[in-house]
């Protein structure tokens, strides 16, 4: 398997076209790309994973409603800067209304197209303005660098920085490709968390097999990051198929669904990673992982109230290895763990071992909190069950960051 | 009911005695108090609720075996700036020590001690200061002024004040009182968190009662606050009845026991709200109501998913009334809530109306956002379940005292 980090995107993959336009959704006149349009070729196998939070945006709500009663697609409309959500009846109208305008300009039918919006909660969309940018998108779309990288462009809301890969695999019938794209960057403890991700591959294969292979890459990626446990109303991953390569994955064939399934879990875990580092103001990125507890769900809920711990992320923003939060946040997971079995690593170093602090290494776990990067081992040497997440520690930043829209605060939040 | 803040504290019961010494816990040699007595000179009915956290300081094993095996006690000894907390087998031994000493130099058996510490977990206490403390703690016992407020202020960490009440109830057969005593101030999200309340009676009360009673008060005030989500290893909530006033509550007497739940339960509240006020670095305090929920438990899980977000509590804090924020919050609770029947107040200013935004109030609930002290009630519309909680916002204060002990950081958190 090839792969490759940044590219044009989503049209790194055969017979995808894109665009990304500015349409205001924002109505700031800044001319800020925020309409972003996919469009296949030929019809594709369509497969989505969506926030499972109670209260769900309109657009979430109207692409699960239509992947319940079709498998298929043509099209993506995304746009940032409102998140379509808590906006009632209106608001899915104005959903069905994107679809349908998409549908209309690209001379499609409206259920051939799926609709994702992000950005602050609660707000009406301006629907003249994103019907014009409809417009504008769909006489842009291209299958180059152009459209590929005003797609990126237009999804982000309070991302630093776009985030797009792609992996290409060689099989015996030819060659295919799967790109990627997503954004952050607040709002993040998918499950989902205020996070798109698009995902185009010019293999052909069959929507029930889609489906399950995009559930598994989604649950031990996406699913297993978190910034600041906050779930999104918008949470959203998409998967196009479009078959332009004439590679066919068939269920039947293990070879070739075990390649799809790694080069799929690649580029899912390359896309979680970028959003995790594009967190909202954080320094650090850490590598969590919980061993030994008596089965997944338990390493799970250590592993979240470790990573969510608002003590632990201030003391990694501090450079400081203070085990002793660590621990007190596995604790109130109550899993039933026992303090005296547990060994903690920080990075290779022994930091507990059977609950006994190993004091002589106190200098070497400084070191490695310090780092912009490291990794955590916690074995509660119970069973078998583990989890592995990936987070960040907490800032002044991100306190500042979050603190204010209303106020007209300069580094304010969008709240995507 | 007479009810007054602050005050002396314990002593304000009649027949207890305390102190509070500086015993050097934190070996800097500041004189800081940080070693406190009380002692009842008759033998009290005792009751006490603890952290659930799944690790638990030596000094809560201590207490809640103890407590399993009688249900009578004459002292507490508390020691601050060292937690007792994941220190092993020599932590049990170490907390045991300040049990059998104390008794020593009160005269009492070891088993009529209850311990208490607070401070930073994963250190061994230092024996020897401690034993000197105690011994220095017991010589200084008084039932004035001096000993109550010394009691006060060697039981903090980061608290910034002391925190104490008491309740005077005056029945036909004379009148009795219930003082208190509490520290916060970080990993305050009790059921338990660092928290400590001390809680003295002069009315007589037989152990099961008295425990049922403080288990009620405490899971309606205590266990009803949350400043960071993060649960302590040492929580720890005591109640002494020692009947020196001569007034009896029997449990078949409905009154007598509605009057003392009624002044317990004041006392709670008082210093809850006190713990609440003193979180660190916070500039809010919020009361917020779940009503209309399915049952309590989906009541309480909205209530804590909304007082621990991040992205609600620094909209708070920066006077954003962003109920969008809070609507995400409260729906990854995922307790089914359905957004359009719901109804929002900020105050008394309706915010949302069966999901339908008030967006003519919307300079209304922005003042009330600007207040240190408001209430948000959300009513699910679902059933009658329902939960209050105490909650704070985040500040870039918190972040910047509780990011390091390591570094030397001047306005670093004690990690109670």
């Amino acid at each position: 398997m090839k792969f490759q980090e940044d590219g044009d995107g989503l049209t790194e993959a055969g017979g995808f076209f894109c665009a990304g336009v500015s349409a205001d959704v924002r109505g700031k006149r800044d001319g800020r790309l925020d309409l972003a349009l996919i469009q296949s070729n030929r019809p594709c196998s369509a497969a989505g994973v969506f926030t499972t939070n109670d209260v769900k945006a309109a657009p979430v709500n109207y692409c699960m409603d239509l992947l319940s009663r079709r498998d298929t697609a043509r099209a993506v409309v995304v746009n940032s800067g409102n998140a379509n959500a808590c906006t009632g009846i209106q608001g899915e109208r104005d959903a069905r209304m994107m679809a349908s305008e998409t549908a209309r300009q690209l001379d499609l039918q409206a259920d051939e197209v799926l609709v994702c919006s992000t950005g602050r909660i609660g707000e009406k969309l301006p629907t003249s303005r994103i019907t014009a940018g409809i417009k504008d998108a769909a006489e842009d779309l291209s299958e180059g660098v152009e459209g590929g990288r005003s797609f990126l462009r237009a999804i982000l809301t309070s991302d630093t920085r776009t985030k797009s890969c792609f992996a290409e695999v060689e099989g015996d019938s030819g060659s295919y490709r799967i790109a990627g794209a997503a954004k952050g960057a607040g709002m993040i403890e998918p499950n989902m968390a205020t996070m798109l991700a698009f995902l185009t591959t010019d293999a052909e294969v069959e929507p029930s097999l889609l489906r399950q292979l995009l559930q598994d890459a989604v649950g031990e990626t996406f699913n297993k990051i978190t910034v600041d446990g906050d779930m999104s109303t918008n949470d959203t991953v998409l998967l196009l198929a479009n078959g332009f390569s004439r590679v066919r994955i068939a269920s039947s064939d293990t070879v070739a669904v075990t390649a799809f399934r790694e080069a799929l879990g690649r580029v899912c875990r390359h896309l979680a990673e970028k959003v995790v580092g594009d967190g909202e103001r954080i320094t650090k990125v850490v590598d969590l992982k919980v061993d030994g507890a008596v089965d997944d769900t338990a390493a799970e809920r250590v592993a979240r109230a470790i990573a969510n711990s608002l003590l632990v992320k201030t003391s990694w923003y501090g450079n400081d290895p203070n085990w002793g939060r660590l621990v007190d946040a596995a604790g109130y997971a109550r899993v039933g763990l026992d303090f005296d079995k547990i060994d903690l690593f920080y990075d290779d170093e022994p930091t507990l071992l059977q609950g006994e602090p190993q004091t002589r290494n106190r200098k070497k776990w400084q070191a490695v909190v310090e780092r912009e990067n490291f990794a955590i081992s916690l074995n509660l040497n119970q069973g078998e069950g583990s989890c592995q997440l990936l987070t960040t520690d907490l800032t002044e930043g991100y306190v500042d960051f979050n603190k204010s829209e209303a106020t007209g605060n300069p580094n304010s939040a969008s709240d995507d």
